[in-house]
């Protein structure tokens, strides 16, 4: 049990008021212990073709699982307890008395040694988020075991703080002229109800643990509903988090695993349940439409976007071209904040060494994506593999569009697994009027060079796409500071966040957690943001109470 | 000019952090110049059938005007500027740049500046508060006055403290292992776009200006659609924040009146334009819930509610039945916080003195709020005046329901004004299953004794109520602390604060700014509170922008 908790979320409060550099956790895996590697990976191979049994939830009416490995291409066997909605919401309902009246010390203590607990598990995780969601093992160790906690540990810090923002008591004194009238106050933060969080298939615990968390500190029971294809790395974060419940005597139905399939899916029987009234959604924008068209929820969501990156004008193009041949192809690029379209003007970009063709671009793009992916040391770590079957056909369905092609999408051969699911990023090339290729989400390895008229055409395409679509980010190269104040104030306008001229190991995907703000709430990619101090304080309700002294 | 302002939000901020009494400007009229009261009724006998014509607006499309005094009962003569929703919208856009350019330090400044100016006007406004809306003067001076002003400072100083919370620009640095990624971040509170402030008819500035003042110093561009039997003490206001925008070179459409007729509303107009994006409301729940469910805005609400007393056991019946009789009668019952149904088990209650039966309870309650009506120093002066025609028959309808009347609503003669329309508080008696009766809201001066099985059914059908009708407050008198502890429990989970045993000058009707929570936001009396952080951050949306080093 961490003794000194409060100072660690205090610290880690003070780093998010900061925004300066902050991690909770190593995200290098040689920080951990020697043998922390090998372990994971005995008990990830372990738990293949087996029950999940480490869940401290009765009354289950069958066993689901059906998670497959995009390295392997075989499911993994692994069965998790299934349980109707209504069995869920009852036990979360009588959760829910204990736990809002437990302490805001207690509650934080609790998740805190919680995510300790977790920590001890991160390279299990880790395999298990390779063998779901296709990322490769550092990604996954990185960003299912340290980034995840350390989002965690931004929202506990932050709800935290809020909750114990004002005075629990007061003496409230009012001079009356010739008397005082005094009144003893007090404020309570009054948890809304029970939390539900819907995961996504490709982040099983980066996108589920910031709301999860935010839903517990505030002193909501939550169920969380992973992807049916990407249970595993949550199911092991709710098993350590129920341990850690357990440990402290209080009910480990504060928090529950909801597993289902694709074909009988539980998702809106749990949404739409009237004692559900709070949810954190991941996933595609039809469905989160839906989700937060619900009456009388308050509904957090981060859902599609098409992110974009404006190429006005740069030093050096080699390096450009490198930081975007990465950042497109970091997990295939199926991340949210992955580039998609790459505007350039038609007359190409100036650079230090001469103007360079709008042609001379796209072959520098095309160039860098395929060297990269058939760089033997970087393209099968860098690509992963697809999620599954659906992106994987979208690159094929974009490749054959009729849209001019300047890289084919390729499969990548990985040493370890011979059977994975790969596909390097294809590079379309279309011109700013051909909306119908460009002008939507085309999540996965997948890059459009949009010819525009000139740079003014680029930002208002950009600026009109993330106003529309929506966007969780957008990169700019220029070299002139007037075109990236424009460039900044137009696109923060539409509530999009700009990177400028990122090179090296800065890259327009990472997000880091304590200093950038992940989705703004402010445009269609999504309606909230990880972590303002919104997030956690729509989860609860301040009353006060007043007493005659 | 306010040279120290930054100093007075920075102490109402921690006075409202420590929720302890605090005041920005003075409640008593006496604490004011000897001879601004004379001056303040001088100005507002000068603008009655006059053209209003202190807003710096142009291209106005006529004159407009519809207030009675519920004092004098005749029309009030002023008219008002109208404008089309489109001109005002697009107004309130062309200012929107230069306002949420202008910095956070700025708009603190001007907004602080505009509520001094508003100060040196309280009594005009005080009398133009009475023959709008039918309060006492002292009422109409503290409501429309100095308590507005302070709920505006308050948001005000929670909106400077929220918008400052995070470094403007950060160097974030990252040890990579042999070298240091250096990002220069800046975090920007980007404005969500031109907001609406929909007023009420019986406290047009005071449910009004928190608002308003929270969306403008977020930045937003604000549009005030007053209540069309309301508009001079707002009208006032918006003329001296026109003139703390000039004084300050800034544009005066940053903010807007925007007054209509009952027989042509433009609100709808207004608050469907894609461009509004945040609108407040205070009024009726149909209406309410009309504007909560408009697609794309960010909506504050505050709407009807149902309060409840649950009146249990006491020491001293008498002081009781004189508190709640002025809660109920002050200002005719027009106040979002005033009872309506007041709880007693069929047994009666406990006292010092032995037990009070029902009926008892049902005769004190009804002789204390006779009494009062019918006291010359205290009756005309609590009620004031009945501000509409529908409110008046309400009482009448109540009156006839066929339900019993334990104290009928006499026509209160007012010396000063002969021909004010006045109603003292009506007292029925129903039973507790007599629904029809007491479960919905009677606006007015309607006060229902139900009568229950036992103090459990008091305490279960007023959490019912509030959590199906909504409730602003709720009264509690009970001299064991179990019960206490049993009915704040269940009263807060409903999200209803509860005031306990108030008498002498304590009433459940005031809500102090700096210190109370003004509704909740958690049942559907409306969706948000003065003034939670919430009130401020939901205005804008914070982005970060990243720069290579």
């Amino acid at each position: 049990m961490s003794e000194n908790y409060k100072n660690r979320l205090i610290e880690a409060y003070q780093a998010q008021e900061n925004r300066t550099f902050y991690a909770a956790w190593p995200e290098n895996p040689k920080a951990y212990a020697e043998d922390a590697n090998a372990k994971g990976l005995e008990a990830f191979q372990k738990s293949l073709a087996q029950n999940f049994t480490q869940l401290d939830q009765e009354g289950s009416n069958g066993w689901v699982g059906e998670e497959i490995s995009p390295y392997m291409m075989q499911g993994l066997g692994i069965h998790y307890p299934a349980f109707s909605a209504d069995t869920l919401i009852s036990k979360a309902q009588s959760a829910q008395q204990i736990w809002s009246q437990t302490s805001v010390e207690k509650r934080a203590e609790v998740l805190v040694n919680a995510l300790d607990r977790v920590s001890a598990r991160f390279f299990e995780i880790a395999y298990a988020t390779m063998h779901t969601t296709g990322q490769s093992f550092v990604m996954s160790f990185q960003a299912s075991g340290p980034h995840a906690n350390d989002r965690a540990m931004e929202v506990l810090s932050m709800g935290y703080h809020e909750l114990t923002r004002f005075p629990q008591a007061i003496d409230w004194v009012k001079n009356m002229g010739k008397f005082d009238l005094t009144l003893k106050k007090t404020y309570k933060p009054i948890p809304k109800g029970v939390a539900l969080v819907i995961g996504c298939s490709t982040f099983p615990t980066w996108n589920t643990v910031p709301g999860l968390f935010a839903s517990l500190i505030t002193g909501n029971t939550s169920i969380v509903k992973p992807h049916p294809k990407s249970v595993l790395p949550i199911a092991i974060v709710v098993a350590e988090m129920q341990a850690a419940l357990r440990d402290a005597g209080l009910p480990t139905s504060v928090v529950q695993l909801a597993v289902d399939t694709l074909e009988s899916p539980i998702t809106k029987h749990l949404a739409e349940n009237t004692a559900v009234r709070l949810i954190d959604y991941t996933g595609g924008s039809a469905f989160g439409d839906y989700i937060e068209s619900l009456p009388g929820k308050v509904v957090f969501t981060e859902k599609a976007g098409v992110n974009s990156v404006i190429l006005d004008s740069v030093a050096d193009a080699q390096p450009v071209f490198g930081n975007l041949a990465f950042a497109a192809s970091l997990y295939s690029g199926q991340m949210c904040t992955a580039p998609q379209n790459i505007f350039v003007p038609e007359s190409g970009i100036a650079t230090a060494a001469g103007n360079l063709s709008f042609d001379d671009v796209v072959a520098g793009i095309s160039a860098a994506v395929k060297g990269l992916a058939e760089n033997p040391k970087m393209g099968a770590g860098t690509l992963g593999a697809i999620q599954n079957d659906i992106t994987a056909k979208r690159v094929t369905d974009v490749s054959n569009s009729g849209a001019q092609m300047a890289a084919a999408s390729l499969h990548v051969e990985n040493a370890e697994f011979p059977d994975a699911r790969t596909a390097s990023t294809v590079v379309m090339v279309v011109d700013q009027n051909d909306t119908q290729h460009w002008q939507h989400e085309c999540f996965g390895p997948i890059l459009f060079v949009v010819k525009t008229r000139n740079s003014q055409e680029s930002l208002r395409l950009a600026a009109a796409s993330a106003q529309n679509l929506g966007a969780i980010t957008c990169q700019c190269y220029t070299t002139s500071d007037a075109y990236a104040q424009e460039v900044e104030m137009a696109m923060n306008a539409v509530f999009t966040p700009v990177s400028f001229n990122f090179t090296g190991a800065a890259f327009v995907n990472q997000h880091a957690a304590f200093s950038d703000f992940h989705v703004t709430g402010g445009n269609p990619s999504g309606n909230a943001s990880f972590t303002d101090s919104q997030y956690v304080n729509r989860r609860f309700v301040w009353v006060g109470n007043r007493y005659m002294a």
